[in-house]
């Protein structure tokens, strides 16, 4: 500390003098032009005129802070953290708030320990939120159950930034005490919510939650921003979110609303980038770039309590990022801690292993049995909430492509137990399948297709390498391997986000939809509204009960 | 907490429900019209349809948060902390951050004590920041010292929100470790900076210090807000700043501003009111309404790091303010933990007595030997910043109405110690002198006047009440007791606004400007440029040194 002040004051020299920057300043929304900083140990030491052991000169370009996501579950990328690391730098993140819940709904508290190992490793600040809701609900059997004794071990650690998304919102309703518990663990504890409202949503804020990164409509923001939550405009692989609620983002809410790309798949984050293309989408969308640059820095830090962060000013980290002059945010420069990040290049990372214990499929393990009229799955296009529509069908002419009625099929992976069989609408898969072990929460294995023979030569792939993502497509297929815990894969995050354009383009073949394997990753989810497939069968959310396959079976 | 979730979903009663009321949010800035909410246990459960015992028809009035005064010396206005609150919760405060340094310089920790016993006793809530710079700066001998370790005691007890303002400046920018120490007591650390600058200012934000109160122009605080401050725009009885620093206030910047009072006298808080008074004289000056509304709730809460107030949202005290129909902020009733609050009448407080030790004051010992140039204090209206002037003068001649060159007298009350004398120019004090034991932050006896005698009579009577304030003009005089610790007086708030309007108007009748009592307790106080007197003489800040009183004495 006392070097830092004199250091601050000018009477001692800076570590690195950066000069000719013009500087974004969240606190204020403006720029700072021709302006000089400089930085000791990491840190903004003051702006005026330093003597360092070394200058940089800025050359005119506009430097805002440091890029925050504020929700993520970075096995969602498929890359371990250090690739993940490798891929949102260059984009301008210097800190994310991650929500490790994959890995601890199939390995527990090891996965946990393995994502602090992994951070450690690292520059992306990786802040830990504890995952309160492993399984999502309690009817959910997944490779491990946390309760709050177990979270609480994690608080106070170096890294653990909070309590992640309560997602058992009947669970909070009916006070839940273990629950509780967990909300009372840490100050800062983060809500997903999607379509809660009135009453209902004050009494989950009343719990404790603050914050929300589920909303899919400008009038479900206003409401929970009024009601005091915090709002995270979500832009995932499918969850796109972001451009209908740019209307509740104004300089007087930009305060409580930040970024989150929570499911982002490796070649999105290739493609199009992580926060920076946040930035971009929100100013298409209409939002001033002043308000994006404040959400994505300053709100997002203030919304964890942190004041190192989010800001260039004196005795914050000298995270930030160099623009270059066109368009709202095109990152040529990230810097951490005062220091240009140059990748390091793949390192090979430690690998989770865990046991993959599933039964082979069998056409009678996932015949559907029956006929009369059907709860199917429907996709929502850009939406992980599905609709719950209404198919005369009949088991034996099942799956249907030509009505685009597809198989769904869900199989326990950790104790060789059996498969939930359901029918989706909305992938348009003709001739082929995929499979996944990839599939929330609980991550059991998850195939779709169109003919049985598909799923199960799909499935087949994933079980022989103990976790993947497969295509199967006529004579051709595509295979990934996810050896690290079945979710995450070894692999650079070029060659991961490569293989996952190998991976579409063999079942778009096929007439299938983009991104079909974070929708497929959805299909079990049974905290999002409104109906899911489990391994024990069709799952209605808001009666928060297993239901069966045909609501009028035929006599 | 289980029956309060409940509540909130309008499954069990809540004690209280509010119905057509028009809610200003500060969280959107928006007014949520026509709207109703639940209470139970002193916090809003939630907005909607409620049961309960007792239903309150708000007649679709406006309604906003509790406001709150970010930074203010209760001791200031001369009531002690119950009849403070008798004073202004009738004008919607429902919490102040109150830093007790004064009675802290007269009475050390006992001081602290008695105000913290104080607090526990009233409906205000009164969150005490713990005072850094007890003596302002260690040239001051006043009745205490605090060091780290006598703070440190109180960090963590109920009703303590911080660290007080960090007042000497000088001895952040040297390191000073004690001071340090204080520094990291606490997340919370207010700042106190009188046009600090450049490179010294971010050391002095590097060291941990977090807010600002002492701007006095627009580019002062923009300085400040850009480097990553809070600024509180304080309006006193005599540092007015609000109308000059409106300009940098911007739905983008007002969550990092808030108001503040500082010192404000009884008679102000009975005449002018309080922070509705801010908030009136804000919207004056050009800040918006529902900008002022958000400065005064939410973002002086957030600043604080207190989630529990600041909005009406589930799970916030229901301290709120209801206004009439005219113009920006006249309260007619304040709720506090949803009861409207009932002024409960005058009840005699506990009297903190401190030993008053002062020696008489004579001709001799206040006598000015010498001619020539000399360093005289400048007032400035609306300011507690002092103009060095210098002024040729004798000695012998001295005071000089005919000049407005009046002495000016700090003697010492602790240890019957000499008094240090000094000029001054802006009092207008014709025929008469005014002296009182409210003198910052040491709190010394103080007096200013137009003739020895007068100076000497108006002395004798403070030091025969043990403290006190004083007017002589001609053969007419005037008192007001300050018996608890020399500083407050025990009276209901009433009586000592009307004793102060009596004092004042006893020396007006000289030519004495306005406020004089509030003008002549700065006069002394050794951390605000540019020239003060204190028991051992004239006192130049910037130098932060001793002087003498002639600047080129005549030989």
């Amino acid at each position: 500390m006392t070097s830092f002040i004199q250091a601050a004051a000018g009477k001692e020299p800076c570590d690195i003098f950066f000069v000719n920057a013009r500087v974004f300043c969240p606190f204020t929304g403006e720029w700072e032009d021709n302006t000089s900083f400089g930085v000791k140990d990491g840190r903004v030491a003051g702006f005026g005129t330093y003597a360092a052991e070394q200058t940089v000169d800025l050359r005119g370009k506009r430097v805002i802070p440091g890029l925050i996501d504020a929700h993520v579950h970075i096995e969602s990328s498929l890359l371990t953290p250090s690739e993940y690391a490798r891929a949102v730098i260059p984009h301008g993140t210097t800190t994310v708030f991650a929500d490790p819940h994959e890995i601890a709904n199939v390995a527990g508290t090891a996965g946990l320990r393995y994502m602090l190992r992994e951070r450690s490793r690292i520059p992306l600040d990786i802040r830990l939120m504890l995952p309160s809701c492993v399984p999502a609900t309690p009817l959910d059997r997944g490779g491990a159950v946390l309760s709050c004794r177990d979270l609480s071990a994690f608080v106070g650690e170096e890294g653990i930034a909070g309590i992640g998304e309560v997602m058992n919102v009947p669970g909070v309703l009916a006070e839940d005490p273990d629950l509780l518990c967990k909300i009372g663990l840490s100050a800062v504890v983060d809500g997903h919510a999607p379509l809660l409202s009135g009453e209902n949503l004050c009494a989950y804020i009343a719990a404790g939650i603050q914050s929300d990164h589920e909303c899919t409509t400008a009038a479900e923001a206003a409401e929970k921003l009024q009601r005091g939550m915090y709002i995270m405009l979500r832009e995932g692989s499918t969850e796109k979110n972001l451009g209908a609620l740019a209307a509740v983002v104004t300089p007087a809410t930009a305060p409580r609303c930040c970024f989150a790309t929570d499911d982002r798949h490796a070649d999105m984050l290739a493609a199009d980038g992580h926060i920076d293309d946040c930035i971009r989408r929100a100013v298409a969308a209409g939002i001033e770039p002043e308000t994006a640059y404040r959400m994505a820095t300053l709100s997002a830090a203030g919304r964890f309590g942190l004041n190192d962060r989010g800001a260039l000013s004196p005795g914050r980290r000298a995270d930030f990022c160099v623009m270059d002059d066109h368009g709202p945010c095109t990152v040529t420069d990230t810097y951490i801690q005062g220091v240009r990040w140059t990748d390091p290049g793949y390192r090979r990372p430690e690998i989770l292993s865990v046991p993959f214990s599933c039964a082979p499929l069998t056409e009678e393990s996932i015949a559907i049995h029956g006929a009369g009229k059907a709860r199917v799955v429907g996709l929502v296009p850009g939406q992980i909430l599905t609709r719950e529509l209404s198919e005369e069908v009949d088991g034996v002419i099942l799956p249907d492509p030509s009505r685009d009625l597809l198989k769904l099929v869900v199989c326990d992976r950790y104790r060789r137990g059996g498969c939930g069989v359901g029918i989706v609408n909305g992938f348009g898969i003709r001739d082929g399948a995929i499979a996944a072990s990839v599939a929330h929460d609980s991550h059991n294995l998850i195939a779709v297709g169109s003919d049985d023979a598909s799923i199960i030569r799909a499935a087949e792939r994933v079980i022989a390498a103990d976790g993947g993502m497969a295509a199967v497509a006529g004579n051709t297929s595509a295979f990934l391997p996810l050896e690290c815990g079945g979710l995450m894969s070894s692999l650079p995050y070029d060659k991961v986000a490569a293989s996952l354009q190998s991976l579409e383009a063999c079942i778009r073949t096929t007439g299938c939809i983009e991104n079909p394997f974070m929708y497929l990753s959805f299909c079990a989810l049974t905290v999002i509204p409104e109906i899911r497939v489990t391994e024990r069968g069709v799952f209605e959310v808001d009666a928060f009960a297993d239901v069966p396959l045909f609501s009028s079976p035929k006599k």
